[in-house]
């Protein structure tokens, strides 16, 4: 691998400017390069952190959030020659939740075949992604229908894919690796062919735990504009994939504008928008128009969906005497459709048939868990183990018909037991990566369950969950702004980060070890440039402290220049550290009290030495 | 018990004062009232929570910092007859930090013996505390020395203190069950016969979690007048104790206005007064001077001091080749001063002669652990490892004594290491509670080692440590100010209340139970209530909805009105979890689905109601 750095400004500070640069990683091909954050430390030695802002922190890239990012990889998607472009769908009002009235069809087309706007709700944006048109591709027709474009399908076959070789660059691992672990589905990677902007990712238990971050307007507030600004916020702050939840106006073309920005992996939970169609009838759902929202969404290029197919009719009642009975959006649909129909839902008796759509675009199922448990004193009872055991069967069937999978998981778990839920999902689901929701461990701080879940959280990811889906600390009381994403990232992050050193990642502790030998030796720039969020490390610091001087003078503010554990610690270092390997004996030890008493008389017995010194 | 509520109003929000109140729940005799924050929900019960705040939170006490509060135990104290009023130590300049200039004697006294004031950095507050001065009491003479005044002492003689007694109502459950944990040394009640303002409360593994917030001034900033603030502050919102960790001036003038005005245990670590005494010289640090100091700390009420006597001269060498050495200032001291004088600390040599002392006043050891890790690479290491031996060998010692004695623990740990850590101190320090800092998970996110500590909190309180010191966002960066606090007290209750929930305390459940089906109620003024923090609880929910109206309706503003899994979700709890218990057989189930159906088709098939039924 080679590093060709790009200098990168900061949109924020200045001083990071000179303290980190984007770089990347190539590969075997010129168009597979991998971008990584470079750190460069003032003692000159560079730290390489994973990157997932995308080409937004790259100052010889110029984008334009009305053209969208440029489609990576696109040719090795052409390459395969298993694709094939075609009409696709065409554009309804409903798609964007206009209601049975004259179409005003141009103006929330896809893609920009359609020209027009005037929607509410979009402030500074069009309605109409005005980017340039792309006709939708899906695996090519076959005598056995649509052609299995999945990486799962490659991996199968042995196959190393340009996206397979991408990841392990990025997880610093060899190719062969991630292929196998995709073809036994331990992992997943998402990536829809119509999503050709997406940086390949991976998603498993052998690899670094990743972080989902939610956004998505509602029938109450928010835009367009907004989200797509929360989408690359958030992978500014470390998003690995994002979520978009809208459920109200103009969901298809808030969806087109994620998704032609977004560099990473886009997931949706489609039976949202079905519901819109049906004028948020839950009864009146039929396989019919959620086939048709689903199909909308792989044409737009949605990377993995949630699909609530483990709803069973006869697991409904099990809810009836829980705390908070069903609390996930789509689990109460589904309950609501198997109690109006009084049979099974159409997501579980037209399974396959979904899985061979989801094949032909490479989209990934994320099994959604409908019944999880919305308080702790809920956490692991009959309802949710019984809809776990299903999503178990239903994995295998997603398996056989080559389509990736990955399984979610709760939600308010007391700490005691969230094991249990890890460990029985990685058995009955054959290993399939896990992605939960938290868990918050209690439920009795509102206002900070970005923090209750925090906790649960890194546990659940140290134990074997593969992607942790953020909290913020609006949960449960509003909708995030920007400063909430953020926190919320953050605060996942440090989760994921924990759990990858739990779990003895190297890359992790080599980050860990490089800020705690900035900060023994005092080199204050370098523990802001090497923290997870440089700007509010760099104002907590100067809040107490003159700016400039402090940050280079051998003290903090917490004990003051005279008082300082570090200085006197690191004098100790300095005599027996030195040019030594292995462990002291008790000669060097008995010679080390006796210099260290000398030296100390030489510098008149004095423990803390001025700064100018 | 009988409860005599006391109406309190809110600091902060007018609509609070309405949904709790102060009260008290009542021992044997009439003087022993132990104070509960009681909720009142709207649907006209009530929850009883475990009350930190002191008379603060009373309207029905007038308290005023400059007289302090009143010596609730004083008579608890005295009737036990064993305990002598004496002249005391003289106080000099050196106490305040005032190096050897001529006295201005007066100007710093305790408890208004002596004039004055003019000293700097008191802002508001004068260097004196002006409340009625009180003469130091300590174990009566006899023939073996002055008694032994402990609650350990009483607790071996089988008596039940009024102490014990009121710890036992705060905790539910029977004296005679403190006073067993508390002569079994698997609990402590810090309680300095010169500190009879404090509410009694016990640290254990089989009682609630608890927190303890550090404050105090430093060399570079800081006032008496802030400190006394966050510590009403830090109470206020559930620290059980606060250790004043002052190291500059004003030292002793500082630790006197927030004894005389605290409602919880405070600790100290004299080491750093000691040290202003000699100038910062460590080498010049002698048992004589670091005995005035403890004494001095004893008769001003100090409940609890933190001792680094675990460091010992062949140690040292041992964290030569840390990442991060020495990182406690307690032990950085103390490792300077072995290597300067070649010899084990006074500390140790000494440390019989202290235990005398400090059971004469009932101070409690907080055994410190000065060669904790100061970064996840760290964790867990030799000498970390061999100090805490050494604790274990001190706490027989102490306890030989009748010194009540807890034990300090890590620090930086990352979370596979940190059951070793609890199961080790348990072990060799026959149950003695463990009291830790964090630990913080990853050292990659300064600005938010709340956070990254919070997790390790978490998880170490439910592997039985009894009480956890916070640490707030400014940690590694600067100084807490007033927020920092209120966010480090916040997150660190979250975690105790986690780690209670994990173990099985019933009282924790019923907690999260209450706000769980206030949630599923959508009563919102309740959950607000009945939240760690109703202030931003109530704001972040008003912050997307409008106010009032939206508070009773039945939505909140993630999923918008029309969009509520609540909603369906308790319709199904009303069709199968009325009037009935145990689980539901196949046929209640099979006419569940078909009344379910037919009341779908009754009320129009609509899933949501609107909001006005």
């Amino acid at each position: 691998m080679t590093m060709q750095d790009a200098r990168t400004p900061s949109a924020e500070n200045a001083p990071r400017e000179l303290g980190w640069h984007k770089g990347y990683l190539s590969g075997s091909r010129t168009d597979l390069r991998v971008p990584v954050r470079r750190v460069h430390l003032t003692n000159d030695q560079d730290v390489t952190l994973y990157d997932t802002s995308g080409p937004y922190t790259d100052p010889n890239i110029e984008t334009d959030v009305r053209r969208g990012l440029s489609p990576l990889r696109q040719n090795w998607i052409i390459e395969r020659d298993d694709t094939e472009e075609y009409a696709g769908r065409e554009l309804r009002p409903e798609d964007n939740g206009i209601k049975h009235t004259t179409p005003r069809g141009g103006a929330l087309g896809r893609s920009g075949r359609n020209g027009g706007n005037g929607s509410p709700g979009l402030d500074g944006l069009d309605a109409v992604f005005p980017g340039r048109p792309r006709r939708p591709r899906r695996g090519r027709e076959g005598p056995d229908g649509l052609a299995s474009v999945s990486q799962l399908a490659y991996a199968r076959r042995g196959l190393v894919t340009p996206e397979m070789e991408y990841v392990a660059i990025r997880e610093s691992c060899s190719p062969e690796f991630v292929r196998d672990e995709i073809a036994a589905g331990r992992a997943v990677l998402p990536a829809n062919v119509n999503h050709p902007e997406t940086e390949p990712m991976i998603i498993g238990k052998n690899f670094l735990v990743k972080v989902n971050a939610n956004i998505g307007n509602s029938a109450v507030t928010s835009s367009i504009e907004e989200e797509v600004e929360k989408m690359t916020w958030a992978t500014r702050w470390g998003a690995d994939t994002v979520m978009d939840l809208s459920t109200g106006r103009n969901i298809h073309t808030t969806r087109e504008w994620v998704l032609r920005n977004s560099p990473v992996p886009i997931g949706t939970v489609p039976l949202y928008q079905a519901l819109e169609k049906v004028d948020g009838k839950a009864e009146e759902l039929s396989w019919e128009v959620y086939k048709d929202t689903v199909i909308e969404q792989c044409e737009q290029g949605v990377d993995y969906m949630t699909v609530h197919a483990g709803v069973l009719l006869r697991y409904v009642p099990l809810t009836a005497r829980r705390k908070t009975g069903i609390v996930s959006r789509g689990g109460s649909i589904m309950a609501a459709w198997c109690l109006a129909h009084h049979q099974e839902s159409f997501l579980y008796t037209h399974f396959a048939e979904l899985c061979d759509i989801l094949r032909s675009y490479d989209v990934t199922f994320s099994l959604g868990d409908g019944l999880r448990p919305g308080s702790v004193a809920d956490a692991n009872d009959e309802a949710q183990m019984a809809e776990l055991d299903t999503l178990g069967e239903l994995n295998r069937i997603a398996r056989e018909h080559d389509v990736q999978t990955m399984i979610e998981g709760p939600g308010h778990v007391p700490m005691h037991k969230i094991k249990e839920n890890v460990d029985r999902q990685q058995r009955v689901c054959d290993e399939a990566p896990f992605y939960t929701l938290g868990p918050l461990t209690t439920d009795i701080a509102p206002g900070y369950d970005h923090i209750t879940s925090g906790i649960g959280a890194a546990m659940i990811g140290w134990w074997g969950t593969a992607m942790l889906c953020y909290v913020t600390p609006k949960e449960h009381l509003g909708l995030p702004d920007r400063d909430d994403v953020k926190t919320g990232v953050i605060t996942y992050k440090i989760a994921a980060h924990a759990a990858d050193l739990a779990k003895g990642h190297p890359a992790a502790q080599e980050w860990d070890d490089a800020l705690s030998d900035a900060r023994f030796e005092f080199r204050w720039e370098d523990q802001f440039n090497l923290a997870l969020d440089p700007d509010t490390a760099r104002a907590f610091h100067d809040a107490t402290l003159p700016a400039e001087p402090a940050k280079t003078a051998h003290f903090c503010s917490m004990c003051g220049p005279k008082f300082c554990s570090m200085k006197i610690s690191r004098s100790i270092n300095e005599q027996f550290g030195s040019d030594q390997d292995g462990t002291l004996n008790e000669e060097e030890i008995r010679e080390g009290m006796l210099a260290k008493s000398r030296e100390f008389a030489e510098t008149g017995n004095r423990v803390y030495l001025p700064i100018s010194e």
